[in-house]
């Protein structure tokens, strides 16, 4: 029998010791500091010369002379269905707007589920509907798939993996690392409500009115952008991580500092209120259906119109700039005349969540 | 808030019952007959107009002018490591080998990981290594990926989603529909050695020798089949559900019978041996280095050629022949001139096995 990868299982050391734990810890899938010390230090050189440099949340990739985004995310939120969606829908939803953030028009995706044995048909069946509503409404594909069952003991429900593929018209040039100094930093919404619609109703918490998951798809968002004629520098979903994340990100990868003023961030009082409660900071907490757009000064009226033109985008607003100083650092200007950094966060502060 | 995907969460009844089963069961992640009831009776009314015709291993997708195949395979093999391989090797070799099977040259791969808490982080590194090498040996990049993290009671160890994204060359028309009454039925190598291989380590049973996995990329068998210029109908590797699911499944779809010689069969005394101890058919254990191919009678000995002058072929042999009697079933003449019905095996016989 022909052994064609024959590895010495014992000896593997990770290269860089990672954060003082021997053992996957919930923050490592947390989207913070913790998820990109797993790749930087455990996946990449594991991978070796097989990685692309960088295991974005999308890659690109030129066939037959055709730029392509590929995408996949696996989604465990808990419990399966919560105000304003399911699983299902943040599965087709999730790897839509992972596609859409680099511009591209999803097309096509793969579902390929992980069932706990003992999961009710009927919740699954409610699932897997969501997903074809869904991907209606994305009008994207849902062309190959994959079920596995593993025992009672071993899963939670239902695991679903998304992978996508869409395509990227030429001329669009969107990219984590094209954020310059002076450009806008705007979000086409509220801040927040994913994570506090899931964990309320994870945790039977009331606030007054049910707070209800921002999960939809964003790529007639981002078509509406493009038709602008804009160039778009920077496009992304603040899901696990929130905000902070995705501009701790942006800065790094641009090497440019981020200013936001605070009493512009969209954080509704629902929300407020039960970050309050829990001890959230609302600009780290997942969104399902907001997009983050970096464009050039002169752009950034025209895009945000565009924004605020779609019923997705209405209360698009700018909530911030580039800036040449403190490159790879988001700070805050409060509302005293202060300025709070806004970090990375380390690990995972809702579990869960996606 | 707006919701873009609204359903009555409470009314979904499946269309059809599924096999007096309220819940799931590990059956339905066998790749038999209640796999099979779970696409068509619960996932394609569920998807709806969403979804392709047929939910396959693979896609055949034409973006641009060129024709892709796309993929998609999660693996929850237990325990992650065996002897031969290890849950990274399969995750890689999968859905390289899913790619291949529609006669595409795989490229690029996403990997996607649902870890549990508590897991040794340099298990995750011996198995993100083995995946690193197992991508550099089948020519594939790893693009893009995802990291979730679940609770310690909620999932074991390390489970892996892959999907994958090659490239079908011009001419090349490979399709579960095409046999043909008269095509010969190949196999590249013994059968049965993957699931023997893991179900001896976990059950701790010793057979003499150590039988190892045969898991293998086998694009490189594909492309040399593809370069004698015969006009391959169909190619499958029998992994879940082993030889007897994968040939009952082409019977099915191209309406032709499908008559086997027992005694061509190459199940390996090791395999028989352990099958019998355990109860199993080794036509219905898993593979994960072998390829069935249903080629025009007038190719097959110059197919079967290519296939022995592969490292990979070297035991490769004609098994049988596409009849015009008895459409979508499989039939074997027993040594004793006898015949007997391989049928689709109806749920799972070695859970967990990829």
């Amino acid at each position: 029998m022909q052994r064609v990868v024959d590895l010495d299982f014992e000896s593997w050391v990770c290269p860089v010791p990672l954060r003082d734990t021997p053992t996957v810890v919930m923050g490592h899938g947390g989207g913070g500091v913790m998820s990109g010390e797993l790749i930087e230090h455990l996946f990449l050189p594991a991978y070796g010369a097989a990685a692309a440099a960088e295991l974005g949340d999308s890659a690109v990739l030129s066939i037959g002379g055709t730029r392509l985004a590929f995408s996949t995310d696996s989604f465990v939120v808990k419990p399966m269905f919560f105000p304003g969606g399911s699983i299902g829908d943040l599965a087709v939803n999730g790897t839509v707007n992972d596609l859409a953030m680099s511009g591209a028009t999803p097309l096509f995706l793969s579902t390929a589920f992980i069932l706990q044995e003992g999961t009710e048909l009927s919740a699954l069946g409610r699932i897997a509907e969501a997903m074809g509503t869904a991907a209606q409404v994305a009008g994207v594909r849902l062309v190959t798939g994959d079920t596995k069952v593993v025992d009672s003991a071993s899963g939670d429900g239902v695991y679903i993996n998304t992978a996508g593929i869409g395509v990227i018209a030429d001329g669009v040039d969107i990219d984590p690392r094209r954020a310059r100094p002076g450009d806008a930093v705007l979000i086409s919404g509220d801040i927040g409500v994913h994570g506090v619609a899931v964990m309320s109703c994870r945790e039977g918490l009331e606030f007054g009115t049910t707070v209800e998951s921002d999960t939809a798809p964003l790529h007639g968002l981002v078509a509406d952008m493009i038709a602008t004629g804009a160039d778009l520098h920077v496009l992304r979903d603040p899901t696990r991580g929130g905000v902070a994340a995705s501009l701790n990100e942006i800065a790094r990868a641009s090497a440019v500092g981020i200013d936001l003023v605070e009493r512009d961030l969209p954080v509704p009082q629902t929300v407020r209120d039960a970050c309050s409660l829990l001890g959230l900071d609302p600009l780290q907490v997942a969104n399902e259906g907001k997009l983050l757009a970096i464009v050039p000064p002169e752009s950034a009226d025209q895009v945000l119109e565009a924004l605020q033109a779609h019923p997705l985008g209405r209360s698009a607003r700018r909530i911030g700039t580039c800036v040449p100083d403190h490159p790879g650092m988001v700070v805050a200007r409060t509302g005293l005349g202060g300025t709070r950094v806004i970090g990375l966060p380390i690990g995972e502060q809702l579990p869960r969540i996606c």
